[in-house]
């Protein structure tokens, strides 16, 4: 299948690129290293050294025997887009090509306005592009467990039928997002799903839960084909961060009580996920959601969890020590997502999390002189209120 | 009170700073100007000769002894944002600013992603600009009855409790906008939403629904502080176009089966309304929702009742004629949306709407010549399948 994948250097597309074309499929991408940008803003690096991008297609090539296909370009410029879909005419989509980090969104009214406009214009220009040029191609964008908040009742898979007032009808599920990234893809679903309704496009969206993980077993030993693995407040995911912590004996830092519980899915069924998707496209128009994660914890349940691999590792000075919450979010709440769409689909969890773990901090240890580097941005100064200050540490 | 209006010069925002400032409140207002120029781009112009700035102005100081403070600038510009609040220190915020025409935003991919940019922006800035400015002022935001969309249960006021599966919750009412512009106020108000909440800011977001009019009383007879009165496809109302086209013995032409419902209001009462939730601001941090109509009917009903109000005065040709439906909309539907929270506040509607149509058609009259120039635009050809073709006209 021919798969384009808008944000092929990121953290899931680069991966992504060698998952697929490992099962043979034709892949191409965009990107323009805005990440590699948004990290450096932040004043730190991948914690696995990223290659240019010359060295990343030239050791793709080596090890895959085939070209990737690539250009630099903006998702936000429609010319863009639409002359690379006319050329490569993808079968499918996968938008990962967004600005990620909720921290980074709270930042200042204009990194704020950015996020919306880059994430909202990417998708749009992709939707049109789809409508103008492929019609029967399939989108598979990728959206946040984060989009539902923590409401206190269950979560279905994107709609719910509910009876209000004695009358019933499918309606999609209240979106109640944690912070303006989070909001900029609440947006993008709305607007997919009405580009799915008006035009009939195929879309699959994807309320992925916090992804961890180094590697797919695709990149073998080749240094060059690593994914990125950023630790720093904003780009770093929680348990990312946690086991970066880990390798160099600084604390590890639930926010607040602790008790926020989330989905978890490592790296490797991310992509299994995804490739899923992308290989049982809807068959007609369809505006479909799948929830994307493997299992629920609390923060401190998998703060736990690494501190417990870590120690087994021989890293004896893994602790974990809460810090005050730079956020506004609900700290004891309710959470039960369905999760069986991917299922249905033949999805196989990776059950053994510690394995995963085991090899994460595997691959960290290697570059700990990288981490303990940016150690001082280990500790968050981002607030929900508009202040910016490192947190402190709180009870024991 | 100190009142800052954003948008204006546009058809609300007029007669809004009229109807204030005679009730004693203190009014700045910006403006970018933009309406003028959008509705230039439709090759249209207001039925109501538009005076400049310079003359709207001083017809306004002539009329209301007072100066109004207007300042010319773009409110996507968050240090003119912030700039004109230090210096106003407004108590209540109008947001009046936003493209707010839905065919001109299904136009193309430019003209969606411009509407996106320039609605969430405008919208961003001001909500920062509170927090960092301004924390305790109130801020009223114009959204749309639009943003729920036709569903097929009752619609309340922004919040219901649902039970789903045996769990109880409160959650915002799902939306299903039907337009690109229409979704960027499904997205406002979940970013003032979330502002509120984190912030702690006040908001009344209104969802008002289809406005008709040409004057309020407070203009009396200059003609200099009428409201523009749009009649183009993307820019004129239902009933503003239909009461246009019956002055020139165009025939009124409903979408499609023209059984789709809306709620409709005077332009007195959307001010008296809007003034209602300015001069009863929430006392502490709230994001609160006002469902802002009068009645409901069907589009058939409402042309009716213009031809006949049109008969009346003499206008013999006036007609319905129905043409195909250029938007993708459901013609045959439930619509049972509350409207509670403006009666709690004391709203008295304008119960006699043949009266209201009498006046707009008594003044339109005067303009025939201007609206008579522009017939070529009165059959729309922006169409929600993205092409652009002059729908045809169906049935007898």
């Amino acid at each position: 299948m021919r798969v384009f994948i808008a944000g092929i250097d990121g953290y899931l597309g680069w991966a992504l690129a060698q998952y697929l074309t490992a099962r043979g499929h034709a892949v191409a991408g965009a990107d323009l290293f805005l990440r590699r940008q948004w990290v450096e803003e932040m004043g730190s690096w991948s914690a696995t050294p990223v290659v240019d991008i010359e060295t990343r297609l030239a050791a793709f090539e080596e090890n895959f025997g085939t070209r990737l296909l690539f250009r630099t370009g903006d998702l936000c410029d429609y010319e863009f887009v639409e002359t690379f879909f006319k050329e490569f005419q993808p079968e499918a989509i996968v938008h990962l090509g967004e600005m990620p980090s909720a921290p980074y969104s709270m930042q200042s009214v204009k990194h704020a306005a950015f996020t919306m406009n880059n994430n909202i214009v990417s998708t749009l220009n992709i939707l049109f592009a789809m409508r103008d040029v492929v019609p029967d191609s399939h989108l598979v964008k990728l959206g946040t467990m984060g989009e539902y908040g923590t409401p206190n009742i269950d979560i279905p898979e994107g709609f719910f039928e509910i009876e209000y007032r004695g009358r019933k009808d499918t309606l999609p599920f209240p979106r109640q997002a944690g912070s303006w990234y989070h909001q900029t893809k609440v947006h993008d679903s709305n607007n997919v799903l009405f580009a799915c309704k008006i035009w009939g496009l195929r879309s699959t969206d994807i309320m992925q839960g916090v992804v961890f993980g180094t590697r797919i077993d695709e990149m073998g030993d080749d240094e060059r084909l690593l994914s990125r693995f950023d630790f720093d407040e904003s780009f770093g995911t929680a348990i990312n961060r946690f086991c970066a912590m880990s390798v160099i004996g600084h604390p590890l830092t639930p926010f607040g009580k602790g008790n926020q519980k989330r989905g978890f899915l490592p790296m490797r069924d991310s992509m299994q996920c995804l490739t899923l998707a992308i290989e049982n496209p809807p068959i007609t128009s369809a505006y479909r959601v799948f929830n994307q994660f493997e299992e629920v914890y609390s923060v401190n349940e998998l703060a736990d969890k690494v501190v417990k691999v870590a120690q087994e590792l021989g890293l004896k000075d893994a602790v974990v020590r809460r810090v005050e919450n730079p956020r506004k979010e609900m700290e004891e709440h309710y959470y039960k997502p369905d999760h069986q769409h991917l299922f249905d689909l033949g999805y196989q969890p990776t059950h053994d999390m510690e394995a995963e773990l085991r090899i994460m901090i595997n691959d960290l240890v290697r570059y700990r002189d990288r981490i303990e580097a940016k150690r001082d941005l280990l500790i968050p100064e981002i607030r929900w209120d508009g202040t910016r200050q490192k947190v402190g540490f709180i009870g024991r």
